[in-house]
């Protein structure tokens, strides 16, 4: 692992540290400042541009946030982008999340977070096709 | 919309098109070579890795491939990265998912998928946000 796989999953860790401490300032500060920015929570429609996702945090937030733990986070990095691919749990439900970034002045910044349902283990994948032909 | 967004969307096209007619080398040659590359189709587990992911789309397509349709495409550029967020049609079925992109040689490439349920509409923030506290 390398020091920037290291200072991905450490932005990473921030963004949940932001969503379970409810600090929108933090939350604020965690997303890039010129790149697009959009979120899908999960069951939602996408949400687009950085005032609707900063207002959806607040919202959530001003209910009392959502109790979201992130296990099992790996970084993957190419040049100045990386994706985190991490397993969240929200109460007894398990969701699977990418979260996206990309180095602005020397940080690594959120530009997108899609979060969904997490159901299957590998041997899945058989009845799975076959389900959806 | 710039050149680029419309290369990065010509992209996304091909890719739901490689998976109607599950075209495996085209659906290849679609996935980028040096950066890294993982998947996490609706409801499965994250698979990591160019080759794990190729397999699980070759076992998708020994099985029929899965009939999705992709609509409402719209793409997210910063430097040599992007990502489209559009809405998937399997079936009856609606799902919601992200597409990371990187340039490589000239050419958009895929880096990462995630496909998930999308069930609500915006009006639904303030009841998720209250179910899940």
């Amino acid at each position: 692992m390398t020091a920037s796989d290291l200072e991905v999953l450490a932005a990473n860790e921030a963004f949940y540290g932001a969503f379970a401490q409810t600090d929108l300032a933090t939350m604020d500060r965690l997303w890039a400042q010129r790149a697009p920015v959009a979120c899908i929570h999960p069951g939602w429609g996408p949400i687009i541009g950085r005032d609707q996702v900063m207002q959806s945090f607040q919202a959530l937030f001003e209910r009392g946030g959502a109790r979201v733990a992130c296990f099992d986070a790996s970084a993957y990095l190419f040049g100045d982008s990386a994706y985190v691919i991490c397993v969240e749990l929200v109460g007894d439900t398990r969701l699977i999340a990418t979260n996206v970034f990309t180095r602005e002045d020397r940080q690594w910044r959120l530009v997108h977070h899609q979060s969904g349902a997490f159901a299957a283990s590998f041997p899945e994948l058989g009845r799975r096709a076959q389900a959806i032909n």
